[in-house]
C-alpha cells in the first residue's frame, strides 16, 4: 500500500440551513477543499460521498454525482457509502484505500447531512427503532437512554461522578467557543451543565449532542501528487474499520469495536496512545468520551472520569481531546461528522487551529463510531494522522 | 491487481414478500451463496451491501452488519453502498477491488431491496423528482417518459419499429419463462405486447419492468482461495465504473456512460464484443436493451431494432442477451439487480442454466446502469466474466 496524504480540507459551519439544498451544502465543503488543496476540479479522479438518510427528500441518491456535476466533474467513478454514524469516515477510508492501492493519484471524499428539514422527524424515528419497538420505543433503548445506562454503570462500577461526566461538556463547549465552525459557540460552566434540563439521568442537555446540517470534505493524494500541490501534507498513518455488536455484554462499560479498532490502528501506524498529541473522538454523549479515553488506551479502564477531571484531555494535558468542540459543540451532522473530525486534526497538525492550537502537534487520532442499538449493529473507524 | 474469481452465488426469487423483513430476504441470498461456495461464514473477511432506499422503514441502515450478524459474522469491515439503479453492481465492484488489491482473500457482496412495503409509494416518488418538479412531475420526465422519448427518437432517426421494440419483451419474457427465479414467468406473444396497456407511447406494459422484492449475493475470492473452494471459478476479466450525465445531448439515442464504460471494459479484459458468448444488460424498458446493443458494440448505431428482429440476441444468435429474462421478467429490484445479472452469467459460464443454457459459453458481459433523470446524474458499471 502506498503512502497517502490529506492535501485539502473544507467544511461548512454546522448549523441550521433551512433555505439551502443538500447539494449546495456539500458543494460549499467540496469547493473549499479543492481551493485549500490548490488543485483543479479535473485533478480529481475518483470520489466517495457519505450520506446517511437523505433519500426521503429525494436528494440523497447519487448525491456524489449530483454534487460533482455542479463542479464540472462528470465522468469519474463516484460512490455513496453509508455506515451509520461513521458514514463520513467510511467515505474517507474508501477514498484512502483507492489512492493507497494505486488506483488513482487524487481523490475526493465528502460527507453531508441535512437534518433540519421537513420530514426530519422520520430520521430521528430510525433511532428509536421501528423494527424493534419492544426494545427501542417501548423500553427506552434510544441513544440517550443507552448512553445514560452506560453512564450509570460506569458510576456504579468505577466511582465516576456526575461532575466528571459534566466536565466533558464544559471542556468541549469551551473548545467550541474557539471554533467558528461549531454550532454551539457559547461556553458553559459546570453548574450550568449540572443544572440544565435532565434528558436521561444522569445526562443533562449539554451532555447530549445536537443534530444539524452541514458538510465536510477532504482531498487525498498519493505521495507524488501531494508533493506537487502542498508543502504541508498530513499523512494517513493508519486507517482501520471494524464492525461489531452494540455494547450488549454484561458490563456495558466499553465498546468492543473501539478496543479492537484501536489495537489494529496503533499496530498499523507503529505508534501507541503515548505518541498521540491530540484526538477527536465520538462524543455523542459525555459518557461516550469518558469511555473512549479508556477504550483507546489513553488511560486504564475505569479512570476516564478522573482523566477529564485532572485536565489530561484538555489543552496542555496528556492528550487534548475534541479541540474542535466535538459533537457536543458542533452537533452530530451524521453524514459529515467523521470528516469534520479529520479536518480538525489536519488544522492542528498544520498549526492552523488558532486559540485552540495544540503546540507542536505531530500525531492525532480520529475515532468515529456508528451503530444502532435496536439492531445490535455497530461499526468503528479509526484513523491516525501525522505530519 | 490480483485475479479474482466468483466462487459462490445465491439469490432469492424476485417477487412480493410482504411478510418478510429486508434482513431475512438478504440472508436467504447470502446463505445460498455461502453454501454454493462451500465456505464457512467465518471465511468471509470483508463485505459490501447494496441497498438503495430502505431507511424509510428503519431497516436499511447498517444493513450489511445486520444481515451478517444473523450469520454469525460480527467483526469484519462492512459497508453499505448506493449508486442508483447500479447499486448492487457497485457493491460487487467494491468487494472485487478489495480482493484484487490484496486486502483480503474472500469477500461477500450482496444487494437487497424490498419495494412492496408500506411507504413504497415514497420510493417511487423519488423517481418523479421531488427536487425538480418542473422537469419530472410536471413535464413527464419520469423513467417511462424518457425511455419512450428515446424510443420515438430512435424510430424517427433509424426506422426502428414498434414491433422491434416489442420483440425485446417477447424474447425476455420467453427467457423468463425458463427461469424459476423470475417474477413474471409467463411468456407473451408479439400481439399481446403490442396490444397491452399503453404506458407511454410507444411503450406498452410488458416493455416496462416491474418492481419487486429480493436479494442477490456472490462470494469473491483470490486465485489461491478459489482453488481451495471450487473447481468452477468464474473470473472477473474486467470491472469498470463510470459516471456521467443522463442522456441529455441532442440525439437522445445513446448513453454516454455505456459507450465509455464498454470501451474501458473491453480494454481491461483484452477482449471485444465479438468475444462475448452472452450478456445481461439493463433492460428496464425495451428501448434500453436496443440502445445497449449499439452502445456496447454488439451492432452498429441504429441497428438495434434489426438486431433483435433477426434473432441475433436470442439463443443461437450472435450474443444471447438477458437469458435470465432480464429486468422485464425478473423485475428491477433496485438494490439487487446488478448482482442478479452476475448470477445469471455465472450460471451460464458454469453450464448450469438449464433450458436457457448458451452452449459452450465462455465469456459474458454484465451491464447495469443507474441515474436519475430529474437530477441529470448517471453511472454505469460493466463487468466482463469468463471461465
Amino acid at each position: 500500500m502506498r503512502e497517502v496524504a490529506i492535501i485539502g480540507i473544507g467544511g461548512t459551519r454546522f448549523g441550521k440551513y433551512l433555505d439551502r439544498s443538500l447539494t449546495d451544502i456539500a458543494q460549499e465543503a467540496c469547493i473549499k477543499a479543492i481551493r485549500d488543496a490548490g488543485i483543479r476540479p479535473r485533478d480529481i479522479e475518483l470520489a466517495y460521498a457519505g450520506n446517511l438518510a437523505q433519500w426521503e427528500w429525494g436528494q440523497g441518491l447519487l448525491i456524489g454525482q449530483l454534487v460533482l456535476r455542479e463542479l464540472g466533474i462528470t465522468r469519474i467513478p463516484v460512490t455513496r457509502v453509508e455506515n451509520g454514524c461513521a458514514t463520513a469516515s467510511c467515505a474517507f477510508r474508501e477514498a484512502w484505500f483507492r489512492v493507497a492501492a494505486g488506483e488513482c493519484e487524487v481523490a475526493l471524499a465528502f460527507g453531508v447531512e441535512q437534518m433540519n428539514v421537513a420530514g426530519s422527524d422520520k430520521m430521528l424515528g430510525i433511532f428509536t427503532g421501528p423494527q424493534y419497538p419492544e426494545r427501542a420505543g417501548d423500553m427506552g433503548f434510544t441513544a440517550p437512554g443507552i448512553f445514560a445506562l452506560m453512564a450509570r454503570r460506569h458510576m456504579e462500577e468505577f466511582g465516576t461522578t456526575r461532575e466528571q461526566l459534566a466536565m466533558v461538556a464544559v471542556k468541549n463547549r469551551r473548545f467550541g467557543s474557539m471554533n467558528p465552525e461549531a454550532q454551539l459557540t457559547r461556553a458553559v460552566t459546570l453548574e450550568e451543565v449540572l443544572n440544565d434540563r435532565m434528558i436521561v439521568d444522569p445526562l443533562t442537555l449539554p451532555q447530549c449532542c445536537p443534530r444539524g446540517d452541514g458538510a465536510a470534505a477532504v482531498i487525498l493524494a498519493s505521495k507524488a501528487a501531494a508533493a506537487r500541490f502542498t508543502t504541508q501534507p498530513v499523512w494517513v498513518a493508519a486507517s482501520i474499520h471494524v464492525s461489531g455488536l452494540y455494547p450488549n455484554d454484561a458490563s456495558y462499560t466499553y465498546f468492543d469495536t473501539d478496543v479492537r479498532g484501536a489495537r489494529k490502528a496503533y499496530e498499523m501506524a507503529g505508534l501507541g496512545p503515548e505518541d498521540l498529541d491530540l484526538a477527536e473522538v465520538h462524543d455523542c454523549f459525555s459518557t461516550a468520551e469518558i469511555i473512549h479515553y479508556e477504550d483507546l488506551g489513553f488511560c486504564a479502564k475505569g479512570e476516564g472520569g478522573r482523566f477529564v477531571e485532572e485536565g489530561r484531555s484538555d489543552l496542555g494535558g496528556q492528550v487534548p481531546v475534541n479541540t474542535s468542540g466535538g459533537l457536543l459543540s458542533k452537533g452530530h451532522v451524521i453524514g459529515a461528522t467523521g470528516i469534520s473530525q479529520i479536518i480538525e486534526l489536519v488544522r492542528q497538525l498544520r498549526g492552523q487551529a488558532g486559540p485552540r492550537q495544540v503546540e507542536g502537534a505531530r500525531v492525532g487520532l480520529q475515532h468515529n463510531g456508528g451503530g444502532f442499538i435496536h439492531t445490535d449493529t455497530a461499526c468503528c473507524i479509526i484513523n491516525i494522522l501525522k505530519r
